[in-house]
């Protein structure tokens, strides 16, 4: 009663007494287990993090990354929980939303179409790199099509004009919008169809991926498309790729060819991918994916407590290095 | 008063009465907090997990992977609260021991010394990827000297005989034990010292790295260590890597100098990097860190009750590809 009453009523507790039971719960390392306060009392608010494969692999991290910051640059505490099927379990969602946290921002590896659980909705949520087609919710999402025309457009500015584009595997928001950054670019500058060729990676069997990689396509296929390409007469002049890791098999197929990087093939890259994209030689020119900004805005969404529904489509920049 | 006795005591409930509730409760998506229960009473168990970098960084994400997928094998509940300085602030020890776990596991990015904060030391702390001079605690870290012999021996057994070493930055105890094995192996092949080159990465400054890449030696330096080591003569015949990065900066450099992998320089990795180690041409035989073993154990700890500290090494498994 007495500790209860110096936490919550100091001013009725006698100043001596006030001391040493603040001196005991130093020692004691006792702290309020403020999740038990019923609600409407006062607590530090609580962002829970639902992350779709994001933490078990390298490409998203920055995502929660940003939300943890942010969150507690503004005293709120974070709980990350990961989950690794497509439709979260039931006792997934128990653990997450038994700390009644103030909203739930739903993260997912790469930008994809997602299933909202009802229970999520409920509970406040906000998506980040996933859309839905469920209503009334907000999805912050990389510009995947403004991104991928600004690459094409530099690469093109610098009189590349027979492009191989190796093209992620269809069905997914990344690729298609991609695709059509692709097209825009091509058409501005005129680029005939005969000049341009198209190679589209194809998903690995399910059967021999471990589970954080479901969905990845074989990336060692670059090697036989640019096989293939570079048979092609004239051959192409510059490969613009479906994202880091493919850049990084063409490299090393290009190099191992004698054919030098920028000189004789350009090469693009895209997702400017943590902890990799800065071991390039010649250092890659890519595009990055915003998975900090993209973060940031979804934890700001609960923070700020922003209502607005909608996709919210987050810049993809530019990052200029020596491949073109 | 009824609907704690439906989930307490159901028996004590008439049937139609119970039947009722339970509807409500499902229509409502009421759950128990079970977090808000006194100590003592039942609830749901839960592991706390405290990463240090783990989360940001693609290099042990599998760390945290294999803690969540065993913990919710036994029922357990797992909450992962990211951290980005060494000495974890107040406020994250707070929102983690808030949640009163049964126990926590403290994981950092790469195998290197902590000091655990005593208040983590009172709610039950086990180590992963990590080590301390501190008493009482254990500590699961691979074992990096039998891990990096194995892969020398197998590389030397190839008849490579003038290896240049690329070596980690000195200070962390995966630079000193992978040292130990390299020169347990040279000994063994009796290689004399100068058929042997070795080169220390340096640290980049700490200025220009973003917070999730703090300590992390430029990988670029590969390109003029190599450079520099092919104008030797007799010039090396493999290249011992410091980690997967280094070998992939070596590919590029030697691939472009017409050298062929295996045939003219043989290439060692370490980590088998998650996302990256299958992106080598030829592929890269490498040493895998045993993150998802460590972190498997760190939990087991935990559930089962283990009580014994000390420092356990896991085995460190060679992986067999192309590159010599």
């Amino acid at each position: 009663m007495t500790v209860s009453r110096v936490l919550n009523y100091p001013q009725l507790v006698a100043e001596p007494t006030r001391e040493r039971v603040r001196a005991s719960i130093r020692k004691l390392d006792y702290m309020v287990n403020d999740l038990a306060r019923p609600l409407g009392k006062s607590r530090r608010p609580v962002i829970g993090i639902l992350a779709l494969n994001v933490a078990t692999t390298p490409y998203s991290v920055s995502i929660t990354f940003a939300i943890e910051k942010l969150a507690r640059e503004h005293g709120w505490r974070t709980y990350l929980v990961n989950t690794f099927s497509n439709s979260p379990p039931a006792n997934v969602l128990d653990s997450l939303l038994s700390l009644r946290p103030e909203g739930v921002v739903f993260a997912t590896m790469g930008h994809r179409l997602v299933n909202v659980p009802e229970r999520l909705i409920r509970a406040g949520v906000v998506l980040a790199n996933c859309q839905t087609s469920q209503k009334g919710l907000a999805c912050y999402v990389p510009d995947d099509e403004q991104g991928q025309y600004d690459g094409v457009h530099k690469l093109l500015e610098q009189g590349y004009r027979r492009p191989l584009c190796i093209h992620l595997p269809e069905g997914s928001p990344a690729a298609s919008l991609r695709r059509k950054g692709i097209q825009r670019a091509f058409k501005e500058f005129n680029i005939a169809e005969k000049d341009q060729a198209h190679a589209v990676l194809s998903p690995k069997p399910e059967s021999i991926q471990p589970v954080q990689f479901r969905d990845e396509p074989d990336f060692l296929q670059t090697a036989f498309i640019l096989d293939d390409a570079l048979r092609r007469s004239p051959r192409p002049d510059c490969v613009i790729c479906a994202n880091d890791r493919v850049a990084l098999v063409a490299y090393q197929y290009l190099l191992s060819r004698g054919l030098r990087i920028p000189q004789d093939v350009g090469v693009l890259g895209f997702d400017d991918m943590v902890g990799v994209g800065g071991l390039f030689l010649p250092p890659l020119s890519t595009i990055r994916l915003p998975h900090e900004e993209i973060g940031e805005a979804a934890a700001s969404h609960i923070i700020l407590g922003r209502k607005k529904p909608g996709i919210y489509r987050v810049k993809c920049p530019f990052v200029s290095r020596a491949s073109f």
